[in-house]
């Protein structure tokens, strides 16, 4: 490390005790303003730093924000959910961008157990945590005598309620996104997703999805409903099993853009074309969409904004000293490209 | 925060005073086995959880990796390169898993100059960090009289032979992407690159391309190497460049794989095949590169291992007291897919 101005350094330099010092750094009123402002000369001019170590044990205040990824692909590597879908790079870097405007730093690391959790916050002394993706129950069972202010996105779980959210409008996003597809003359209309469930992202967007087919009298056709993982990998199993139907679908609504690719990737190994034999729409907008020709036709979420948005959410509950059990709902939109075409 | 089993509590427990605890904890030896004992089993059973903040005053150590990013696409929202390419997003996982199987955290942030970047080892007593990308001279000469354990990634200029460097061999890349082009039968063959410079990552894998000419006999042709940013944009760029050029190229070698996706983006929006009309060879194989049709041939470097080494690296140098400047040279590998083809 290089040579460390210390707080005896200031001191020394201003004439006074260290506790004086620590007195004006903690804002105790017990110093007169004259004695503050030498204090402050000998600060800036020593080039003395506020060690957060020291801060944290004198203010009990880390300044520390915790952003926890759930952990995948059970096996030889367990790594976290940043590997696999670009959208969590975007989040990050979302919720990095603000953090470092207001000087917070954040912690990334994946983790298995609300147990696990609880003594990584009471070890690292966190201000707040933000947990991406989706954590079981237990998780929350094991974290509901925390305190502390925790940041939950995409949770729609009765438990979510007593945390402070930061959602898009799934179940508006699946309406869209089926709708463009029967605004297309589309009728047979596949939707690939992970597990269902009664709640959560994917019964949203399903419900989003049920809702346009009701408005349009399209009955609901259980056959053409594919579970699977949500990761590209997912994906393109399901193009495999839609190929394989005898359902004569002309389009796919896919949960997740990541799953859309995977389910184009699989049509067109065996010639089929998008929009040519499928239209696809899928959700998210992250950047591959454009990567790709046709692009996709998308539901956005602003994820950047999603991230920036998170990162303000906890902050404003650390700084006001109040834990905020609220819901930010941000709005989705259609991203008409090339991949969905008129019948 | 949940109630906290503090220090004191232990001590009542075990029947001993705080300093002695402390003194175990730190292994000062001056309490008996048997009062050791008896404090590690008070330790356990009454859940003590080791606070980090109180441990890093102690014993001078932390626990923390920085993991710092340079900030991009200055304007409105300045951010991270984990942000703009999916490289980044593998490597943080590799270094956060091995982070987290040595019980070390990892602090994730941009960092735009050394003086900013010294300023946060000092008030975070960071116990070592690891630079993703590339950063300017100027920044190493206001980092250079830190003493801590700096990893840095693809760093060839002169000052970084002071630092423990985790690397690829991407002359070798250059040469091996050059001649598989070559070998199926192209000789003009354009190369898409950031700037070349007279070191770096670039330079390398341009030395790479010229040794694969050089051996073939092919005479270097300074009007189809093409300089831009090495994004997705950039390739767009570079692949509207070639298509106005008046030397028939067959090939394009791109130092990135995301350069690779706009060339072949820029190509296909003005009717123009890969690999029918061009063949096309990336750097990095990046998980999108298996997304595409056709699947993007490229070099291989094992980002998620590159990751995992930078990790190992930092961890040993911590750990060992002593300060490396050695250079781990990791290999690469082509991988054939369908974005080359024979004439």
């Amino acid at each position: 490390m290089n040579v460390k101005v210390t707080m005896r350094d200031v001191a020394r330099y201003a004439g006074v005790s260290v506790a004086t010092i620590s007195n004006v750094l903690n804002n105790v009123s017990k110093v007169s303003d004259d004695t503050r402002e030498r204090i402050l000369k000998a600060i800036e001019e020593t080039g003395y730093k506020l060690d957060y170590t020291a801060r944290c044990l004198s203010m009990g205040k880390s300044n520390l924000i915790g952003v926890m990824f759930p952990i995948t692909e059970k096996g030889d590597e367990p790594s976290i959910l940043l590997r696999n879908n670009p959208f969590y790079s975007e989040f990050t870097s979302g919720i990095e961008y603000v953090a470092r405007k207001e000087e917070y730093d954040i912690l990334l690391t994946g983790i298995e157990s609300g147990q696990e959790c609880r003594d990584w916050i009471a070890r690292r002394n966190l201000d707040g945590i933000i947990l991406l993706g989706i954590h079981p129950e237990s998780f929350f069972n094991e974290m509901k005598d925390v305190k502390l202010p925790i940041v939950l996105t995409d949770a729609y779980e009765e438990y979510s309620t007593k945390f402070h959210r930061i959602m898009v409008d799934d179940e508006m996003g699946g309406y869209m996104a089926t709708k463009n597809l029967i605004d297309s003359g589309h009728r047979n209309i596949a939707i690939a997703t992970g597990r269902i469930g009664t709640n959560g992202v994917n019964f949203k967007r399903f419900e989003g999805y049920k809702r346009a087919l009701d408005e349009a009298g399209i009955p609901l056709n259980t056959k053409i409903i594919i579970e699977e993982h949500v990761n590209f990998d997912g994906g393109y199993r399901i193009g495999n099993i839609l190929l394989e139907l005898d359902e004569k679908i002309t389009a796919v609504f896919a949960v997740a853009d990541i799953v859309a690719f995977g389910i184009i990737k699989a049509f067109k190994s065996r010639g089929k074309l998008v929009p040519d034999d499928y239209s696809v729409v899928g959700f998210d907008d992250i950047k591959i969409c454009e990567y790709l020709t046709p692009e996709l036709t998308t539901i956005r979420q602003d994820i950047f904004r999603k991230g920036m948005a998170s990162a303000k959410a906890i902050i404003d509950d650390i700084e006001s000293g109040v834990v905020t059990h609220e819901t930010i709902m941000l709005p989705v939109e259609l991203i008409s490209r090339g991949s969905v075409r008129k019948l």
